[in-house]
């Protein structure tokens, strides 16, 4: 095969010799262990920079915020998979990774890129508000949902949202994308014809975005945030399985509606 | 299907209702966003309590330490899947997770399981000596391998191990678990007749341990932070690929030493 | 990283130049496509030999008889999968795949090593019924379960294990291996205080091993077979989406118990 | 969370009792097993029905066709996650089939969609040269790539699309999408300026939709048929393990080319 013109042979993340392994450019046993937390690393690794105490803060809430909410399907995915091979807990993350999906682990990143088309056209002068509607209507028009707003439980307030503005606002970093993010939220009322409150994947991005944030690494946020909680819930497994009372309740709900030979009674659950 | 009487129809982990998500106890918008690490969060998700200031430490220390250590087989994994499916992210994090197998993700448990042994033998009044002789001889007798010892590219010293106990030290938790870890150390050149210093699979669950961290969590510790590592790998494969010139070379590695029909002659890669 | 002296740089499965692809020693376009059915194509890529009528037969009767069987955990884990990333069906496959799980997918290579356990003594003249008790006995005696025997559902009779070994009997094949499932399925109520009949995953080994399958092969069969069933499911859970109701079903099952802060009241699914 | 209208509460493949397996409205132990083959069984899972004997020709030949082509990137995956998890056999095989990606599994179902958006065409009376060069041009003007044409290795024939339209004019199943394909080949040096040879993933849809196999189920048949040959690998992979030479060949390949600390020099691989 050839390899395309595209195609690189080297990476600048990581590398080592018998002594030493280094980190985006740090020794990382004696420069980084033990004098940095994991969210730091987290930004070290994905930018090759360190984060200011206010990009830290704001990058630990949005992991927070994002890492857990109850018995989601990716959670019902990953316990069913371990209940069915208890001694293989990095199958069942893996599956439960999987069954996040494109839905869930997607919404932050759809959101961030829909704040930077506003963003852009603010930047090429625009007023905001004009800016926020055009991209919204251009949106609507092409049958795309609007990322970042409207939840099914949450649906006159996600907290999750309020709590990440407050702490931007805290630390200093609240600019730009927040102010995109609550403009939209004011007018899609008018625009869509209902109310819809930013929910958390939409003010996630616009946190890290205002905090200097890569948007092309906003999609690493919540896969490992969620990583966090799914640990959690496969640990309460080994300990207190749920996983087959899960896929009981499941079949239980569902009936057989094709042919059936004479005489075949299917099982009560 | 019957559901055995070992099924349990609960969890502790978390709840929500409309305006409010719980976890763990507390009210995830008002009490942890904003107030705690994710660090923090992921000890309170996976052991319902809060970490103190040394535990944080201990196991931001332990998450930074086994992150990342450059194209291992996993990465490559990820990779070359991202390669192949450019549009799945989440895939290509499921896939480098089940490439990092039970070998890497195990060794910090299997570890903390034999130290575990070790200080149950003490704890019913054996010399420490003699408990860390005895436990080593049975694994020796069992043909299992002596977990969290030696490494093919760090012989002499890991370096992160040697990080991670001056951190313990450092905060104060270093206790039994440390001191075990290196007295086993000190007993492998005679038991097994070559030195085999500690590698980082062995400090972890050590440090960890002598900090209050539950020895059923610890297989979380090296899954979460490996898909830090991961997820800055594929980031970095989005800008600038390297995953079909890993294929390439794998394939270019290995020939075909199988039956051929008359005439046919590989191709060269 | 030194590579240790077992690995190999071949592999004897397949090669390839411009015009032609070699599987297994033969011209794929020109001796194999249009010429062998898949289930030949399986056994040739798993043995490197060309399956005789008979042999055929069996693995295609092993194969229908494992594929399917309703709304099993993993086909759950599966859709959720799906409909949390509908564009992604590759993704839902493995989640479906790692949901089966081993307990599933590796009942039939655990019962052909009872077996060959079996058979083994018997080679070195034990008589059958001593060789069986010996075996089940041993494995009692190690608290392992007895493979291959035993359904939640299927409590007086596994239809599909006596349809295996009637068209073992019709095709000529039926052996040892049968002969010693057999045997084993009459001791058990004896040996162990209570009837337990032979199920598909005993038959399908007995069945196998009897027309020349190798060992070492077994799990591949339900592997591919369960694959296929899913992939069915997949398909239909595009044209009319259960995911969300198996999942909403499962969350309402449980019920949170852990702490709470005052005021909360969970929602009512 | 509300489940919305368009959930469905049924399946239609599969139920059963104690005594009795249904699957597609026959009886399991007695209809199925032994009476028909694996590909009939997969037809039939997929679509309801079962194939004709032509039919059943070509969906062998097509699995046949596509299952192995050497140590592909997926292999690569799938081999490097069982050296590294060598109990998870299934791990592998999820590993693997992410690995295939979208690009692999996706090409057979891109092709019959493009085939499909020709023969509408015809269907509206659009005359076949005129139908296929109106949608290869609006391909091109969208800038999507023509599914099914071109191969890294197979730059002049792929052997495998030939032997596949052969099959079809024995069986009597050769009609109007084999007509599209080969009419495309045709126009394509015309119309994209250089000529791209049909490939296996544009011949499988054209042999399978004249047959009567559904759109909509196309991309089934590269999963199940690659799952075959992956498995054929692990299990080789068992017997004389390569993964650890593909990856140290990968990891050779590439350079760090990040900054480094004083004194510090990567090792050589």
């Amino acid at each position: 095969m050839k390899i395309g013109p595209q195609a690189h042979h080297s990476s600048a993340i990581s590398a080592s010799n018998e002594s030493t392994i280094v980190v985006r450019g740090r020794n990382l046993a004696q420069e980084l262990i033990g004098r940095i937390s994991f969210t730091d690393h987290f930004w070290l690794l994905l930018t090759g920079t360190m984060p200011t105490a206010a990009q830290r803060r704001i990058l630990d809430a949005t992991l927070v915020a994002i890492a857990e909410h109850g018995l989601v399907p990716s959670v019902q995915v990953g316990r069913m998979t371990l209940a069915a091979a208890p001694e293989a807990l990095q199958g069942a993350v893996a599956a439960g990774i999987l069954g996040c999906g494109s839905v869930v682990l997607g919404s932050s990143e759809a959101a961030g890129q829909f704040y930077a088309a506003i963003a852009a056209q603010i930047a090429a002068s625009a007023a905001p508000t004009d800016a926020a509607k055009a991209v919204i209507l251009e949106y609507r028009a092409a049958r795309r949902p609007i990322p970042g707003y409207g939840h099914p439980q949450h649906k006159d307030l996600d907290p999750r949202a309020r709590s990440l503005f407050a702490v931007a606002a805290e630390v200093g970093s609240a600019g730009t994308y927040i102010g995109i993010a609550q403009q939209v939220e004011r007018l899609l009322p008018d625009l869509i014809g209902k109310p819809l409150v930013l929910n958390v994947s939409g003010a996630i991005p616009a946190a890290l975005l205002d905090a200097g944030y890569p948007l092309g690494a906003l999609k690493g946020v919540p896969i490992l945030a969620r990583t966090a909680g799914l640990i959690a819930h496969l640990l309460e497994e080994q300990l207190r399985p749920i996983g087959f009372v899960l896929s009981h309740a499941g079949s239980a709900a569902i009936r057989y509606d094709g042919e059936s030979p004479p005489d075949f009674e299917p099982a009560r659950e």
